[in-house]
């Protein structure tokens, strides 16, 4: 009856979007590109994860600050958003990659050109053998006027960046499907 | 310098895949839509995550079962996805609205419908006040053939429903922008 491929433990949970998280390198602004996200709780304090190889300077940053931003890039800075995720903090200097500000006492660099940014505060940093997690609680979300519709970041306008490992490409937002918690009103099976 | 609004502590890592979530409920499958989704790590084991609200009852059953399974819906999904994440499975009995399958040995229900459903143990709940998080261990991973490519899953092909808190609703996937670790290779600045 199933007639499904077994593709072992294959990590499949794709599209995720892509990120750009700042910490800073003691005086310096680091910039890395990160897919391997989540959204943990809804709700204030909402707590958001990003998964990050134990090898990357990012993870030292995070630690010894206790701050990170996630910054949404739009589909237009692809070129920069993929050296961030190419070229390491532990070699080269990314402080330039981005025009950097800050919130008020915020300790997290946060990316100028990415029209949506998150200030974050480390809440909790969990050990996956090779990788680290760490959990932000958002503090401040800044977007520009041009991504707001209503006052409502509107993602048509952002047009984020998905990444896929499957493809190992960068895809873009489609359209509207549908209204959630209204289109499966009134299912009543096939 | 920095122009954008502040719009508090806002979570804005939107979209995210849209997934049904599969748990036994004594002897009967129950299933819920949940978007609040996470990838931890890259590697084996691969770690997922899935945030749910304490007040759900696919939290006790991810529990009492130790198993749950995240099926990717299609697009063409979205008015049973939708309903799935409407009616709530303490009042109705949702095991009708897929076909079940499992894997050998496994204990989580899978929607045969989904063409993408990875079976996972249970590795470690997280509290998060409201919220419980389920971080679980990839198993097994089963594909249609509808929806690979050289052995591979193509999220074209897929078409993965996309969720939007900002706008309530789901969105579809678009196209490839670019290849990732290759775009940005040779990038030097403005």
């Amino acid at each position: 009856m199933n007639s499904k491929k077994d593709l072992g433990g294959l990590g499949a949970l794709y599209p995720m979007p892509v990120v750009i998280v700042g910490a800073m390198d003691g005086e310096r602004a680091n910039y890395a590109a990160v897919a391997h996200v989540g959204i943990l709780n809804y709700g204030q304090p909402q707590h958001l994860s990003i998964g990050l190889h134990k090898s990357h300077r990012t993870n030292h940053c995070i630690k010894a600050t206790g701050a990170f931003s996630i910054c949404m890039p739009s589909e237009d800075l692809v070129v920069r958003t993929d050296y961030a995720g190419i070229a390491s903090g532990k070699r080269e200097d990314k402080s330039k990659l981005f025009s950097t500000f800050f919130s008020p006492q915020g300790k997290a660099p946060m990316a100028q050109e990415c029209p949506v940014c998150m200030d974050c505060g480390l809440h909790d940093v969990l050990d996956y053998g090779t990788h680290e997690i760490f959990v932000g609680e958002v503090l401040h979300t800044y977007a520009d006027d041009s991504v707001l519709t209503d006052g409502h970041i509107d993602i048509g306008k952002l047009r984020p960046m998905l990444f896929d490992m499957g493809s190992k490409q960068y895809w873009s937002l489609g359209r509207p499907i549908a209204k959630c918690w209204e289109v499966g009103r009134g299912f009543k099976g096939e």
